[in-house]
């Protein structure tokens, strides 16, 4: 890392970022909660009419399939390209890829719009690398560990950023690769966390320039303020609220002394 | 009943069933919660592209028509065959199928496929089974004794177990039929828990089988639930999390405690 | 003012109005809750085959157009035109009006159907009145203060009520004009509050025969609420259920003891 998650923070913090959503309508409302409780600024924009146009005022631009459908693959479609031709970094976050025809074959059309970084769980990351997961509706069944070799060879051939998030997150250039611990195991319990997760990246990718450094300054920061809310949390609805305190209460300070990245 | 509330619990945590949801966009988020927080996996999806597909690989569907719209009914309809083929469970929450001649089209063609099991409030059950009811908007203004009758008839007619919920529910599947007491005045000031209730009548009916014993399980677990979380709470806002939390924290000794289902 | 602020949720909590509320995926949860929780009962109805006979139906309808597409602009414009041939009071939502063409060109639309009140942050009505701000993203970057003189300017040239809502609110019809202050530096960092306060404010008008009162007595609870609930709450996430409880607890006397408008 040339950036580290605290230094990824300071930046991303400073420039609050707007950041063009295209997510499900379950994390919608959780998403945007989230980007303004750590510091940027998100936009949920979705229609084809426009989504194109908003990309190029974005500083980042995050897609996720969970609850698509043809209109709104449209406005995934036209914001990639706006995204892309703005130079900007845009981030897929391909839900159940796995789970039907349709959604397999719009996720292979996304990822050939090289997304700067992917984002997803184990057995969404398998399906991408053309393995054989045993994902089950929207839910990871296999370990991050059975995909990191998966995720390596996603990122080499596309040129992407990979993170696979469970447990234990991997994150992977296909050169360079990290293991982040934190978070609770109350956060499988919220439901659109990782979709959130994904907005947060697109806000560090907006004001980190290796997008590495900046995944890997967003998955940090959630894992510490899922620490932190944990603490006093009894279950999944109290944690939701302290989750949300946490990362607006996370500086540079406690990302440094709280964050575990490690070498992979 | 063959199977208790309790057992009925105890067999929907064993099997963590995949529950697809087809609801409206202000229940997408509180519903995915209320899933994972009693112990089952949600997933939303709903374009025709693949509803009919994911239906069959999902343990039961719901189908609610809050914020219906002509895509989406095509995604409903197409997810109910699926159901069906596939020998499913399915639940149908006719939210305010009073309101608009085009909502009580839409009503009665999702009726004509079948639901297993129907859940809805007073004026809404009253609506369906032909009956006059007072509903305005979408909250019931007829009480729940009010529609007894009528919930019988239609479960009669259709062959579906009709539920009723309101400060008093009613279950019944013409033969048979129970009222379950229990919950907290709050629970109206919360939007979307009978659109969540909904679909945690699937997460039981993927589990048990018969839908009646799933039915009167999932209403119990809801009540107890409310009880419990209305006991710290001083409004709408402070309930709603305690509900999560709740929710997560019954267990098959606390619903057989605290449980009150009389047959009616 | 006619009607007081105190008077204003007196007579809205009487009619517990049924508020028609067609608004954005972001703001749907959390607009019904705020409305359930102030008094009134919120009704999301979106489609365009059944928009306009449920305006007929409501209290007063409200449109904002944070994630417009095609098939709602065409439920908005139904629904507006239904609101008033019924002679109900409908309210606009001008969300991010400034951001693409194709936002313009809708909010010109709405704003040709003479929306009774139209509430928005302050570059959102500087875009409106033909001003030139500096709103980004969905996020107002102009002070209230910049935006007096094209809101008085909109609402004489509209004949609307024009409120515009920030740190300090500003009402006006173009003669009349009041400044409310209150609420929470917390109130920015929650997603939807202020697509929350547009429904609000069609509960009051539902209830309040000039939709200028009306306006300032949705601000001022919201304001007071706001304050309310920052008391305890150390961020975001504390701060969001404080506010519903806040909302259900508000009643004349907090309101009259606790509102601040003053004439401006």
């Amino acid at each position: 890392m040339t950036t580290s998650p605290a230094a990824a923070l300071t930046a991303m913090r400073a420039a609050t970022p707007l950041v063009h959503c295209i997510t499900n309508y379950v994390a919608m409302n959780v998403a945007a909660n989230t980007l303004l409780a750590a510091g940027a600024s998100p936009a949920m924009v979705h229609a084809a009419e426009e989504a194109g146009e908003f990309a190029k005022i974005a500083g980042a631009l995050t897609v996720n399939i969970g609850t698509l459908s043809p209109p709104w693959v449209e406005g995934m479609v036209n914001a990639a390209h706006g995204s892309r031709q703005a130079g900007r970094a845009w981030v897929f976050d391909p839900v159940a890829a796995f789970a039907t025809t349709y959604r397999r074959e719009v996720a292979a059309r996304l990822m050939d719009l090289s997304p700067t970084i992917v984002r997803g769980n184990a057995s969404e990351v398998l399906a991408l690398s053309g393995g054989d997961g045993a994902g089950r509706g929207v839910d990871a069944t296999d370990s991050v560990a059975a995909a990191e070799a998966g995720a390596r060879a996603l990122a080499t051939e596309r040129g992407s950023v990979v993170a696979v998030t469970g447990a234990v997150d991997f994150v992977t250039d296909g050169t360079r690769a990290v293991r982040i611990t934190g978070g609770s195991e109350l956060m499988p319990q919220v439901t659109a966390l990782g979709c959130s997760l994904t907005c947060l990246v697109g806000a560090f990718a907006a004001a980190v320039e290796d997008p590495f450094d900046a995944t890997i300054g967003a998955l940090a920061m959630f894992a510490v303020a899922g620490e932190a809310a944990a603490q006093d949390a009894i279950g999944p609805g109290s944690f939701s609220w302290r989750f949300l305190d946490a990362l607006a209460a996370v500086d540079a300070a406690s990302l440094e002394a709280g964050g575990r990245v490690t070498p992979a």
